[in-house]
């Protein structure tokens, strides 16, 4: 793989594909492109495209195969599994020039968007027509439709709507050997060949590079409840969640956060306040959502006989917009509130969600034995939880040798659950090795194979998701 | 590919494999496996296996691929595009002693499953659990569950629920070359690594040989209201399905019926019977589901206040589990009736819903340039309508020359929709030289290119899905 500058040639070329202005060479844009929201790294490419038709990222891709150049896309670089960063210098393809909805079908229930508009403008372009696309990344401010595409992003809406898979209907991509393809068909049904929509979805800008979305969308739902429930005990929390199922109830989202995620959150965003006792440990965010009120206040009744079974403080019935709106961006903020506080590292487990309990105690046991804190938050509806490991006091040394070993004892009580490495940031950069502990090498080579028959000079996005070791 | 009958020395080595008792090469059984729903084919295997675990599957795969032996997997036998049919004779692999519910998971809401149990035997052991796997193909009396992944079937529900890829969350899988893997993990939410669960669903028993399921299972619903709605219009039938979902409301079926399709099934079965006037020319028949009844009237309510703007006859709504029960054994039966009348072809077209009329009108103009008549019924509500062509009095020359002309004009019209070959039924071996319609060389070849890497001895399902000129 060839990681120096490119040549002046090279240079010459790409600059007569997306014309000058929307070329970069200078230290300030390739830095700017050079990371996204994993950890602290900063992986600058070599040159910043920002080309603006699948024609011309074909004309990039064709280039890159001729000289063995490494092209990394980039979205709205709010990735945790650092998928955008430019590992190997090369092409950094920004995405952002792709930011037209092009076709709200009110018809079918489908939107046509490229991938460089963000999900939030999606989610609020939609509902100005009365449709709902459900799902609901925390970063949904600020990250692309595309880049939850490629991540298969999932959020808090996920537990009833599913995730980011399951709205795409089909997809066009410019192939790494440069051919533009549509992967199937804007239908609902589809039993037409290899599902090469789903392969796409999720391969984190391996396989190729997405530039328009089809997507179903669901009628809007005009009304919801949401309830903040304070736990004494963390376990008890997790366990709570598989009994709301149990009842027959499905909530449209069911979120988990430990006492310091909140705590900390408080203390980082302004307008929000809580009064919770001392001995609460953790707490759930509950929300059921329909078009019939008494239907959803029925569900938050069966809920609450639910909770009563554990020890829980009095629950908190969101009672205006405002104080649902206080309560999401208390969730949506836990991310950035935990992350500002220390240096860390985020993994993004999931298991069944019954195993819930079990996975919270294992982190907290392994984190007593190679003397980490871990702050967890999620999605717990889906089994998702998210695990900051925060640096706080440790020793420079041991935070390099030690949490490596805690991460993979993590990872390996996941996939003995059940479970798996990731539940919606992809493995991208910084969990590629640890592929191994959830994968045979027999399933890593056929993964690798198919990487293969997509691009055969390994120049999409090379290094990310297969281990170094393959 | 060799098609000649295998060598003694191959049978000897596969009886020592499945042991003598399931190894069977007389030709009553193999003529019986020699043959699925698909129009009039009887291809029989040279030998017909019926193992009993994956390690036998994973022996006779790798001695398949010593003697380059041609493997069918075979489900239920109710296949609609020939997936099992022995087109190259060699070893015809019946999955029916893979007939055990392995694990239903009340806690997760899961169950493990082998995939020769009978999807309607799934469905009601997981009822009895107070769980509800959606998937509801009309064959579900006789279809395998392993034959409804390898299909990605769908059937009456997907509208609301979708199809059997949305249940998939792992799957224990026998590769061509005799590894078994898992594809992914029991969770709702992954995204780690490239999506080899969703690849082989639908891949049609050419990738792998499914040995165990997980699937997601959702609580049960307690009430459902049915209606049959008669049109004086079969366009409008179709006009009025988008309208329904635009009226914001998401049924959880919505079926089409052309007049032909209900008569000829109120001949072929017994105990049902309806009165219909003259004039109608299809029929519609919907139902809402839900926990609370209420809810269910108001949208029939809405629904009925939909119909109205349409030339409609009274709603009948059944109004006991008698009649709704007698209503689904009308719906059901469509295809067995249709079928019973003449030789016919069925396609399994499908659209984005609202190209419901025009994909309707189009055949009808395309059985009238060739000469044919066409039956259609379907799942209007995801735009999925099966087109039978009925070969009536039509020369056995015309049909074996006009007719493919016919086939693929209706397929260029569905794509031309943005629809596409299949929705349900797999391509197999009955549609594959179609494929071309849908897709591009570079996608025919990506997907050759997919196959390689899986089977790189082209022995598992060999001559189904790609088109024989690839």
């Amino acid at each position: 793989m060839k990681t120096e500058i490119l040549s002046k040639e090279a240079i010459s070329r790409l600059e007569e594909i997306v014309g000058p202005s929307f070329l970069f060479l200078d230290e300030e844009t390739r830095n700017y492109y050079g990371h996204d929201e994993t950890e602290d790294y900063v992986f600058p490419p070599s040159v910043v495209l920002k080309p603006a038709s699948a024609e011309e990222i074909s004309a990039i891709l064709k280039l890159a195969n001729e000289y063995k150049i490494p092209v990394t896309p980039i979205g709205g670089k709010t990735g945790l599994s650092g998928g955008a960063l430019s590992i190997h210098q090369g092409i950094g393809l920004s995405m952002e020039r792709f930011n037209k909805i092009l076709h709200i079908d009110e018809q079918n229930l489908q939107v046509m968007v490229e991938p460089g508009v963000v999900t939030q403008t999606l989610q609020e372009a939609v509902l100005e027509k009365g449709l709902f696309y459900p799902p609901d990344p925390s970063s949904r401010g600020s990250c692309f439709i595309g880049g939850n595409v490629a991540e298969n992003a999932g959020g808090a809406r996920a537990v009833k709507y599913g995730v980011t898979k399951d709205y795409v209907l089909n997809l066009e991509v410019v192939l790494p050997t440069g051919e533009i393809i549509w992967t199937g068909a804007n239908t609902l049904k589809n039993s037409t060949g290899y599902n090469l929509t789903q392969l796409m979805v999720g391969s984190e800008g391996t396989l190729g590079i997405i530039t328009k979305i089809v997507m179903k969308l669901l009628p809007k739902n005009t009304h919801n409840v949401l309830m903040l429930v304070p736990f004494f005990n963390s376990s008890q929390a997790c366990e709570a969640v598989a009994k709301i199922f149990k009842a027959g109830i499905t909530p449209s989202a069911l979120e988990f956060m430990e006492r310091d995620a909140i705590d900390w959150t408080l203390r980082f965003i302004d307008g929000v306040s809580l009064n919770i006792k001392d001995e609460v440990q953790a707490h759930l965010l509950i929300e059921v959502d329909g078009n019939y009120p008494d239907v959803l206040f029925s569900e938050a009744e069966k809920i609450t006989e639910v909770l009563e079974q554990f020890a829980i403080d009095e629950i908190l019935f969101a009672d205006s917009e405002d104080q649902k709106n206080a309560l999401w961006k208390l969730r949506r903020a836990v991310a950035e509130a935990v992350k500002s506080n220390s240096v860390y590292k985020e993994e993004d487990t999931v298991v069944p969600r019954y195993e819930l309990p079990k996975l919270l105690e294992g982190i907290k046991a392994i984190g007593n034995k190679y003397g980490f804190k871990s702050v967890c938050y999620g999605h717990a509806g889906d089994g998702n939880l998210h695990v900051n490991i925060v640096k706080g006091n440790m020793s420079d040394q041991d935070w390099k040798t030690e949490i490596p070993k805690g991460i993979r004892e993590i990872f390996e009580l996941t996939v003995s659950l059940k479970g798996t490495l990731s539940g919606e940031h992809g493995i991208g950069y910084v969990q590629k090795n640890y592929m191994d502990i959830a994968f045979s090498q027999t399933q890593l080579l056929l993964m690798k194979n198919i990487k293969q028959c997509f691009d055969p000079n390994s120049i999409l996005n090379p290094g990310k998701v297969l281990p170094d070791s393959l």
